[in-house]
């Protein structure tokens, strides 16, 4: 099959159109989200009944549009969409977005068929589209949505997602970190443009640093190879493979009528094509964060601290596990501490250190526990809900002063962990998150998860910096 | 050594005796702790200058308190405590627990040897230690606390913790999902009371019904063993052993003065006793929740009611990977849900099924899954966040009215996910954690914790029905 490369008209499209706007349905819904994301090219609503909706002339076909679309949005019903690829290709639209499900995800064969047709429609008329069974582009930079509280600034990060409720998902815990995106990409059944489509735009795309992907399936298994091959060696891919399992890939049919394959073959070719491969969204998600906010640290070094002593144990714990070493403090530095800190019994004064202390004792005893050779990155790990006493509340807010005066002097890496299961602190949680994040540190939900992510992070320089050595020795043999 | 079994006194005293009350300091917050908590019998604040404190007569010396306390709290430094143990001696006190940290965790041979000292002078004098360095003890049927805001009510649940910060994070934590205690113990560096003392006075406690336990290390291992072989063979027991990684067994010598051990010697040991090991508090929490609002399941079979198709793939995955089957429902059923949804195209109808649906085609649908002959629990799984637009915002709810519906009306067990990472949907969580509680069902924050949990609940009664085999085998042939 030829396949003809992405046009930007899919992601900074001009116009848009809706088909199936009525009073509250899913048209209307796409309607309201285009309009709260701000688009800032044209927009026409479509409905056979004509009229206007929300201040909008609607249109009842794509023939009366009074120009050639660039996106168009189709919430018909399935049995409407051949004739509907029909009218966009008399209008000359370029792109095809079907929020419309109904096709091979039910498993049938009517269904099966009914795709087949759309794709070999919308290919004899020279038409690319997304989906069916999905909810289309997310592309902040031109206000292009189909969610109304996505944020409205532009980022590097894309999304590849086969699942609209997952790639809703993501975009918004992802945000909440301080992750924004370039291009997020939900295609569900994938029945043109699909995964290897989107890798190799990404791949040749300047304002997308690095791709996460979600995959339930893919039906070109030598093309999706190569595509994620050529991305992978330009940008950090990151990807989580759902349905590995047998009840897991019978779900994906269900869902998207994907064709799951293995888990072993899955990853042998994640692994080789230099991807990332990862298992839940949120650890999806904590490595986007890793790749955006964390310098890589010059070794395994970690300089911890917090408060809690059990809590301290666990995260020492958890880093090592990790392959990472906190190393113990030499005896100058322990001496430091035990002198800035005469009185103070109950508290872990080494490495970890417990922050429990006026905030220029914490200062000084950060600054020589991170300034410290062994160490190469600092990780402050905050758990809430470990204090007894209404007294410690402002222990956190204590702590991130205290990072983020480090932050701004050292050159070291620094990570955050905030661990907000307890319900109660939520308001205090929210508001560190905020002051972390717009000082553009990384932030974790657990040491596990954070240590799990730089830990990856730091495999991937080292496999790209070993495949790079073999290439050169290569190039140099022949 | 002549070991003294642990009297009731320790956990249900008459009279608390708190030295070292200030105005702010550690001794008032105890002091006000007590207060929140509703301590029933009489209290005696201590403090060399006498006079009064929140209405309460401050008492210069144990030698002038009217009565023999049966339990004392020391915020003393540590250096006045040999003084402190002997002046209990003279008031015939039973217990003390010692706040006062500066002992052995700090590493030091004086450290060491003023431990050695209190603990060889209240064995001397016929007083038992709770500590050092350690919050004490929580039994809200009396009202005694060491925190101002755990649940007054009483519960089945006792948890031995070596930790104070992580003894308090996992009682507020496990609250929140439903837990009440039955005794909370922080101990410390445990010079006296230790957690073999506990097991024992646990495994005849009719008042508990499992315990939970944070170790970071034992002193007597042999005897330890039996505690727990002991207490396992009659109540369930979690297990997290901390320290166990070389740089976590450090953290936990400098946290507790514990000797930590090797982890491939804890693992064994604690499966061999019979105890459940987990790797983290959460995890705890999680066992908790499962032992307490679990019933057993009869088999593996899992019936998934959510929404969200990627969800409900990597949920599939998720129960797999855990030892569960998925299975799919037979055509009768599938006729079923395909002709109460006619026009529902977009959505899994199987199992899992998305119930995106009316409420009562939601209901009838879920009906018709749960008592199929294949199923042996129901999941419910709502993840916040995976919604596109407002008019989807009360389908949690909807859900949640669903399965409270069928939970009344059928006997399988329930288990419950609720996953809120997305900030916004917080009040609809916790209003919604509130109804499942109530509802007396678990709830867990992920589909892999739920399996994981279930999983070893099923395992851990497994593993009992062999041993009891085992057991009436070898009876019957001697």
């Amino acid at each position: 099959m030829n396949r003809i490369a992405l046009s930007e008209s899919i992601f900074t499209p001009a116009s848009v159109a809706i088909a199936g706007v009525g009073d509250t349905n899913s048209g209307r819904q796409y309607l309201d989200s285009l309009l709260s994301a701000g688009f800032q090219g044209r927009i026409y609503p479509l409905n056979p009944k004509g009229a206007e909706i929300a201040g909008f002339k609607v249109y009842r076909n794509m023939k009366d549009i009074p120009e050639a679309v660039d996106y168009v949005i189709s919430c018909l019903p399935a049995p409407m969409v051949p004739q509907f690829i029909q009218d966009c290709s008399q209008n000359e639209a370029k792109v095809v977005a079907l929020f419309t499900a109904g096709f091979s995800e039910l498993g049938s064969e009517e269904g099966r068929q009914l795709e087949w047709r759309i794709s070999a429609l919308a290919r004899a008329n020279g038409i690319r589209i997304i989906g069916p069974n999905c909810m289309g582009v997310y592309c902040p930079k031109v206000g292009l949505s189909f969610v109304h509280d996505f944020p409205k600034e532009n980022g590097s990060v894309a999304l590849v997602c086969q699942s609209g409720g997952n790639a809703i998902y993501f975009v918004r815990v992802a945000a909440e970190r301080g992750v924004r995106f370039s291009k997020v990409v939900s295609y569900g059944n994938g029945c043109d443009i699909d995964e290897s489509d989107l890798f190799d735009y990404l791949a040749q795309d300047d304002e997308t640093k690095m791709v996460a992907a979600y995959i339930e399936g893919v039906k070109d298994g030598e093309r999706f190879r190569q595509a994620l091959s050529h991305l992978a060696a330009r940008k950090p891919v990151i990807a989580l493979k759902a349905g590995c399992t047998q009840a897991g890939a019978r779900t994906a049919t269900c869902h998207t009528g994907s064709l799951s394959g293995s888990s072993t073959v899955w990853n042998s070719l994640l692994q080789q094509a230099g991807a990332i491969q990862v298992q839940t969204l949120d650890e999806m998600i904590d490595m986007v964060v890793t790749f955006l906010f964390m310098p890589l640290p010059r070794g395994r070094g970690v300089a911890m601290v917090g408060f809690g002593g059990g809590a301290s144990v666990m995260a020492t714990d958890s880093c090592s596990g990790h392959g990472f070493t906190v190393p113990p403090v030499p005896q100058t530095i322990g001496d430091k501490f035990h002198s800035l800190l005469r009185s103070q019994a109950g508290l872990i004064l080494s490495n970890p250190i417990e922050l429990n202390m006026p905030p220029q004792i914490s200062y000084a005893a950060t600054k020589a526990l991170i300034t410290y050779d062994a160490i190469d990155l600092l990780l402050a790990n905050c758990v809430f809900g470990q204090h007894p006493w209404p007294v410690y509340d402002d222990l956190a807010d204590r702590l991130c002063d205290t990072v983020l005066q480090i932050s701004a002097e050292v050159e070291k890496p620094i990570a955050v962990v905030l661990n907000s299961h307890v319900t109660n602190t939520q308001g205090q949680f929210l508001s560190l998150r905020r002051r972390y994040c717009e000082a553009g540190l990384p932030v974790y939900y657990s040491v596990a998860s954070a240590s799990q992510s730089i830990n990856r992070l730091m495999q991937h320089h080292e496999r790209q910096a070993f495949a790079s050595m073999y290439d050169s020795r290569s190039t140099s043999v022949e």
